[in-house]
């Protein structure tokens, strides 16, 4: 199989290294073979051609059959009304790959429950999948921009509401069955398309239970009942804010994987960490993230379900035994717990 | 003083009465004097006159010296594709009365930090003032809808994001002289105008320090950090998101007021929880978040700061001691709670 990879900015490429490293300890045990090749994209990609998204980057991942990235972004080039900004790379590379589904699986590690905002009782039993819409809304919408007004168009088609619905669905099926859409369908007219184009596929699935909350009442049942939920499926926007929120009752951002998804094969893999510029280069960014982003990746583009959860069960392990790094509470480098899961394979 | 009160419905009518019998007890300790005048809005309102804000109530409003609203909608009239929905008369009054600043105050009373999901060493000297953009955005851009497509605009002027900008600033200049502004400056253009905008009305305000946070970490960081925070101020829908979230912080919402203010003298006033149908008429809902809104109201609208204080001072010296109504632990009806504020005051 090829895996293309997107190291990026910042802790990327540390994060990224010890996600290769743990995917080749895998190939030697199971007898696969992954080839990678890595690209530019983000900052370092704009630093080099003058693109967030070089042409030569988006050709690999098109005829890759996965694509594993670590973030993009810093400092250097964050000003918002530079010409050229490295988030236009992610976004570019999301609308081109087709990757309409974005998975982030939420749970808590008891390991980690005092590290969690949240009171331990209140984080029981939680084991939430984001389904978030990542290719429409106003990400993608019209924008204008005058001396004296600013315009961002949110636009949803019937078509792209029924195929993330379906997914979240799918997903639902092998989990509790249970969905909930999340809209603002009191006062957003997408929102009322999304509510009923959701309310319609749902049927499709008499085996799930479906149910709407209304965005601002869902960030606040995510503090209040976080274990009540299953499948939660939203649109673009609402599940940035959503799936941010949720991060946080995991204790850290830094172990926290994603998948998207879209009808074709090739997938695209990132912990939804950030490239936190202030720790880059430095060894101690927490790769279990990137890591844990490669077993989605082995599951859902490779078929490779067994691996996966290897890879996954050797995370626990490390989450139970240790070592640490410093965002959950430890002095583990990047190395160190890339070693330590590769250890724990066995 | 005029007052137009608007019960509205589910809980709204209940937890009015409450607060206007709070005003009244405060009007007769200090020898001013409150005239009150209910009007219809939302649900009651579609039932009486086919029309979610009737004409009578918004002419009763432009001339009253404040506000005060209870809450709209209920399963009654909740299907978001009907005509006519209570949320309109709600977005139409805020319209209407250029209400375009959304101050909702939030801290957590010692007494009730154990009914917050945030473990209690988070929640210690939270003081946070949300400063939410009411009139523009996607609350109320274009919306088109056909067959098989929908969008909404959101649109911002540079003359709105200043206004609300220079709001902040001063209230915070009153405080810890601190302000967050909260934008997607790195995906949409309306966060951009805002995000150039409010650094640009920040020079004004060189006692004030300014701090940019895009709204997904600040998601995140309302619940890791929330005591870092002094004023919050962001546009209309990430307002409605992170003020519901951080409402969760403070262990109910039954105790959340805010205010509505514009450039007139007119404010609106009402408890951020909703109209809860399910325990609507049991003389059972709390309260406090609608006669805290009347304490706003005393502030903003009609200067007696001191009549405010007064009040707040009693509702606090309740939460201490007690009654408790349901929704914070104990059996107090309504009344109980209004009676032990009123006696409380003195
Ligand atoms: C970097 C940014 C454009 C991106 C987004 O908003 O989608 C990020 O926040 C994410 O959630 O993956
Ligand atoms: C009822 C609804 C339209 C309203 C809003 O979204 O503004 C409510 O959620 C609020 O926050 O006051």
């Amino acid at each position: 199989a090829r895996i293309v990879t997107l190291p990026g900015d910042g802790v990327g490429p540390e994060v990224i290294e010890a996600a290769v490293a743990v995917l080749e300890a895998v190939a030697e045990r199971s007898g696969h073979t992954f080839e990678f090749e890595a690209h530019a994209i983000g900052g370092c990609a704009i630093d080099a051609t003058g693109e967030p998204l070089p042409a030569a980057t988006l050709e690999a991942c098109k005829h890759a059959d996965a694509v594993l990235l670590g973030a993009v972004g810093g400092p250097k080039w964050s000003d918002p009304h530079a010409p050229v900004r490295p988030e236009q790379g992610l976004l570019a590379l999301r609308a081109a790959l087709g990757v309409f589904a974005n998975l982030r699986p939420l749970q808590v590690h008891p390991a980690l429950a005092s590290l969690s905002p949240l009171k331990n009782e209140k984080l029981k039993n939680v084991d939430v999948l984001f389904v978030r819409e990542l290719t429409g809304g106003a990400y993608f919408g019209a924008k204008t921009r005058t001396i004296d007004t600013a315009t961002d168009e949110c636009k949803y088609t019937v078509a792209e509401v029924e195929r993330v619905t379906r997914r979240a669905f799918e997903l639902a099926r092998d989990r509790r069955q249970q969905v909930t859409s999340v809209d603002k369908a009191n006062v957003l007219e997408t929102s009322r398309l999304w509510r009923s184009t959701v309310t319609r596929i749902a049927a499709e699935y008499p085996d799930v239970k479906l149910e709407h909350q209304l965005v601002d009442s869902m960030a606040m049942l995510l503090l209040t009942q976080p274990s009540r939920y299953d499948v939660i499926v939203t649109e673009n926007l609402f599940g940035d804010i959503l799936t941010d929120e949720a991060a946080a009752l995991a204790g850290s951002l830094g172990l926290l994987p994603s998948a998207s998804l879209g009808e074709g094969k090739v997938g695209l893999y990132e912990p939804i960490h950030g490239s936190a510029p202030d720790i880059a280069g430095q060894s101690v960014a927490n790769p279990l993230g990137a890591i844990l982003s490669a077993a989605l990746l082995l599951r859902h583009s490779l078929g490779l379900d067994i691996e996966a959860t290897t890879i996954e069960a050797a995370v626990s392990h490390v989450l139970t035994n240790g070592p640490h790094s410093r965002d959950i509470g430890g002095k583990a480098s990047t190395g160190d717990m890339r070693d330590a899961v590769i250890k724990a394979l066995d």
